[in-house]
């Protein structure tokens, strides 16, 4: 088959996500063949080019007008900040001939914005493929696998913690962008938002949900790169996210994501509770859609354990998965599964339209004081 | 001074908590007599008697109001099943010349009785204690003074793992009582209405909360001493408690408290973060009014650690603290400070029904769906 001819929006030559997770993964598959770039600008587009010496003949774009005219693009890949999604994926979803859409999660920044951007999709009847690339992590697949056989009896309950690095105390020019909580770029949508949809992929969809959000920095330190206080920015999303509700499935989950970095060794750590083991995932990064939880079984030695605690105690072991080499990994798996290929999962705008009601029922929650439901 | 003499309900040849915790103390403190005893029966009183080899004179009673009768008592004692306070306290404070009361936590069944038994008490003029006993708890003492004395700076949450070892898989006849919720002896209001009032005496009490109940397992196995089943009993009880909220003085606190045991190592977990360090308290059981967790202070090494995790990893070290010896240490703490002396503190029937008001906010929280405050 021929490859899937892609135009890219946001491989940039001074390095970005997408340099260092899509490329190196679709510049070995036979599957896709990046055809068109799309930058600031075309001479910056060019750069990347040269830069990362993409093979055959590569359109450079300064526009997403432009892209969106090239016939010899069949799929636009948006990879840039939040903020811009809404209007290249639009302009990309009224393509002369029509287009598939890659984007990175968030789909979008609000949910009425990534409702229209599902509709139009839906209405042009293309295929859509969104990065909650969480779900393609081997630790979280060998858990919903395990959840699914019931191996863990029904489930009583789950928690996970998390840090989300972004919103410690300090913050760096590249991620200013991430403060104003209308560019919906910040720890409740990006890592807890990454996090949730993994609990959520293992063990279904809350049935209803209530939330404690705080913005306890409102002000951070803007610092250059060798770390020297600059000036003090204004931030209004929150930096501590609290979620706490019922599985549809049964049993209660409970998510806490902090900013910052943690110091008490938490930055990820998530156990599943059932009635007859328990599994625990670690990492040292909140960031789970990137960095690859350990994955442990835990079991009761002996029917005797439950009572009181009495006799010895559980027995853990670590569930062995693969490994990722480097940022790629997930993200390959997800373009493998766009074509049919592989053990991922392709992870549409319906699927992600699910997680940003998930986040607008967080919010709701959080201003309101009631407990919401997003299905 | 003379010590004061004490009515005791609840110390039983056959062991009790009272035996444990209570009388070891007792026994060996110049403060307090134990003048009488009501069990079930005088015979029983007397069998405890003997069984304890109680010094002086101890007159033995099979009823209550025979107790509250006797000029030779200053102060009742009740330890018994929670149920049965009600009825006692009711007695204690309707005694011909007034006596102090001590009850075991919970105060009351539910919040109605405790709010009676408490306007008794102030119309009597009596003086109270309850054995909310995790408050003297040296390393929640400890937690405490660390907070207030701003080593943590701001707080920015708070996060509390645990599991109550009741609401298992398995129940045994003698805890049998605490299945029907409308005893006001289970999982919310003992294992985890004890840890959370020592949450809230360390970082004050909520604003407001929220919180999700499950009763996860609607049957339980009754075994005998063996583990072997005899029957099915059915629980109405909870066995899951979720509850979050924001903190009066600031921060956003999540509590999870599981029925049986953990078999992922968390049976206590519990970190508090500030803008300037964390606290992590653990121990091997959730009944944290009884067992003493450790204490850890953790720091950033340098503040090059805040952005982004780059450097060198937090540290982490111990905080020293006493060990208790026995059951009879945190309850000790509080016959002491009833007559003013050591460390600890008295917890009066008014602090106690700032916890039961909590409790009924969470149990209104769960039933209706709407954030509560309770002060």
């Amino acid at each position: 088959m021929a490859p899937i001819r892609l135009g890219v929006v946001g491989l940039s030559a001074e390095g970005s996500w997408a340099s260092r997770s899509h490329l190196p993964h679709l510049l070995q598959s036979d599957d896709y063949a990046i055809t068109a770039l799309q930058n600031s600008s075309a001479e910056a587009a060019s750069r990347a080019v040269a830069k990362y010496q993409l093979p055959g003949k590569v359109a450079c774009y300064g526009s997403i007008s432009e892209l969106v005219d090239d016939a010899n693009v069949d799929m636009v890949v948006v990879s840039v900040k939040v903020p811009h999604h809404y209007e290249l994926l639009k302009a990309a979803l009224a393509a002369p001939t029509k287009k598939d859409v890659f984007v990175e999660w968030p789909l979008a920044a609000n949910l009425r914005e990534a409702e229209e951007l599902t509709g139009l999709a839906a209405a042009r009847g293309v295929r859509t493929m969104v990065g909650l690339q969480a779900r393609q992590n081997p630790s979280i697949r060998r858990a919903r696998e395990l959840v699914a056989s019931g191996a863990l009896g029904d489930i009583l309950g789950t928690t996970m913690l998390g840090n989300g690095l972004v919103f410690g105390p300090q913050v760096t020019s590249d991620l200013l962008y991430m403060l104003p909580i209308e560019h919906g770029a910040n720890l409740l949508t990006i890592p807890a938002g990454h996090a949730i949809d993994a609990l959520c992929y293992v063990l279904g969809e809350f049935k209803h949900l209530h939330a404690t959000l705080a913005n306890n920095r409102p002000e951070l330190s803007l610092v250059d790169s060798d770390g020297n206080h600059v000036r003090s920015v204004a931030k209004s999303a929150h930096d501590y996210v609290a979620v706490e509700g019922t599985l549809l499935r049964g049993g209660v989950a409970s998510v806490v994501y902090q900013g910052g970095s943690s110091l008490t060794g938490k930055d990820f750590y998530w156990e599943i509770n059932g009635s007859k083991a328990s599994l625990i995932l670690e990492a040292d990064s909140g960031h789970v859609q990137m960095f690859h939880p350990t994955l442990k079984l835990a079991t009761p030695p002996s029917s005797s354990h439950s009572v009181y605690g009495s006799g010895p105690g559980p027995k853990v072991e670590e569930v062995l998965v693969d490994k990722a080499a480097n940022l790629s990994y997930n993200v390959g798996l997800a373009w493998d599964a766009f074509v049919d290929k592989g053990p991922g999962s392709v992870t549409t705008f319906e699927d992600a339209l699910v997680r940003h009601r998930m986040i607008d029922a967080i919010y709701k929650s959080n201003e309101t004081g009631t407990r919401q439901s997003y299905l």
